[in-house]
């Protein structure tokens, strides 16, 4: 029987849920994952997830978990609910707070993916120790979590840090959300392809990159299309048209990160997900178009980090560190 | 001799300086102005305005006044500095927060003017009782100050809140900040005077309204200038050109609020100040920009509101509400 505090960490995706038992110095004790489809009706999901962590709870005293922290997609820190979440087994509203409380009989706190790693980074990653942060999750979309005076933004309906949706370019590229120009058309995974494809199309074939099997023209050459990780490949190995998109991608973001900051003043932002893993890639251009575009005031005061998480441990972190609030 | 809790609020501006003793209710029970040029050091110029409130504070048991709020230009809440600002008679960096303290021996807080506003409306104005709001001060420049979960966001360095040097437009109007397209550059008495000249240079002479003594064509064709007031009065009497003016200034500052409710998810945003004086000339366009690019989840939710604060005792109100904090 282990004596000290610690929370539990659910991350609930589309696909898969995975859970941790993490104590202060942000160790996973025991960790697991259950399918999110394994039960149709979230009550029996929870009860479900339960039963799985059963033998792993035995061990710790019930009053020893301070709370759990739930992160997941489209889900409100203010209602508890989970609201009309795009491909989830559960539709409409569900109240996961409510019914994980009934079947944990312990506090918890839920949350949305973004604002779940900005409480990681906080509890356990880049930004221990800070009180004004941003961390810019870099996925298929692009989510963030705000952190101002030591606290998460939620906003008055538990909606804030939709940096995703600030609309970037006027008339710009058509978004999911209806409308157009949003910073996620254009840095993100699906993002950076449709900045490919439109350099690829705009321009000749008679480029001589074309000849180098591993520039993304040829890529393109076959099927008309190309994957986020192509390009990452293409621009490791030097090709000038994958740089490009890269660079392009890096003045969108680092004008959007400037004008964030003219709002919140962060001492840093984080670069997490699929798409940072890009490295000075996406770092360099992102950071010079950041300091290009500051007000003179904020000039080299800001610090834009990687993520401090171990990407395996990422999720299950950000949840648990909610669970402290819980 | 009043027994109950009082605030002091100082208004320190480039001319004047406005100073009320003011109660919980938002009365300002003693009032008084001092030219800030009165004296060129400013421990002599607190010193100054100490003496001007002796013979009220006199009135008061020195432990019912709770503490003193001051909104400054430039000046830094973390730090208590004023910073270079200009038009002041003290250059450099001012320690007024410290010359405060030990002239009036009662706890201080400093902040720009902005942000006292946004103290001012959430105490005794149209923010009262709201937890996420933003104030939007519109006047030769435009500033904020934003207050998100009950709190004023002042930012690691206390510098947040600077929505009005937001780039709107790339490489659009220079801004005195040195760089090029800044949010108040288009959105403040001297962004509409631009606008308005803009559209009069641009557009031929020959547009019928010239004819009209009230149009603002014909006040501009004597000197080829015009000021904010002009275009207002024009647009007043239906001038279609000064008309034009406010709907261009309320399309861009729509889409700034909309991408700063993406941030920080407010239930209001309040106007205030000289511009915002036009009513609906200035706040019918703006609100329709915002709404029209929104993102879906924030429609119809966040109010577009005037100041709730008269505006001869805005300043002191402000000033005093920060001084509740102190």
């Amino acid at each position: 029987m282990q004596h000290t505090a610690f929370t539990i960490g659910i991350d609930i995706g589309g696909t898969n849920t995975n859970w941790g038992i993490v104590n202060r110095e942000g160790e996973i004790l025991h960790t697991g994952h259950l399918p999110t489809s394994t039960a149709k009706n979230p009550t029996a999901f929870f009860e479900a997830l339960h039963h799985q962590m059963e033998s792993a709870l035995r061990q710790y005293n019930h009053s020893d978990i301070q709370g759990i922290g739930i992160g997941a997609p489209q889900t409100n820190f203010h209602t508890g609910l989970m609201m009309n979440a795009a491909n989830m087994p559960w539709k409409g509203f569900v109240p996961i707070r409510e019914i994980a409380e009934t079947v944990f009989h312990l506090p918890v706190q839920v949350t949305n993916d973004a604002n779940a790693a900005a409480m990681g980074e906080m509890i356990y990653g880049a930004a221990k120790g800070m009180r004004d942060f941003i961390v810019v999750t870099l996925g298929t979309g692009l989510g963030s979590g705000i952190v101002s005076n030591g606290q998460l933004l939620y906003g008055h309906h538990g909606m804030a840090g939709e940096l995703g949706h600030t609309i970037v370019m006027k008339d710009g590229r058509t978004c999911g959300c209806g409308r157009k120009g949003c910073l996620e058309t254009y840095v993100s995974a699906t993002g950076i392809v449709r900045t490919a494809l439109e350099l690829l199309e705009k321009e000749s074939e008679a480029d001589d990159t074309a000849l180098k099997p591993e520039s993304l023209r040829n890529m393109y050459r076959g099927n008309k299309n190309i994957q986020a990780h192509q390009i990452y490949e293409a621009a490791q190995s030097g090709d000038p048209l994958a740089l490009r998109v890269f660079r392009n991608t890096g003045d969108i973001l680092g004008l959007a990160l400037a004008n964030a900051v003219a709002v919140t003043e962060p001492e840093a932002i984080i670069l997490f997900g699929g798409l940072a893993k890009a490295g000075a890639l996406l770092f360099e251009p992102t950071a010079e178009a950041l300091e290009a575009n500051l007000l003179d005031c904020y000039r080299n005061q800001v610090k834009l980090l990687p993520s401090g998480l171990r990407e395996r441990e990422a999720s299950i972190l950000g949840s648990a560190a909610l669970g402290w609030r819980a």
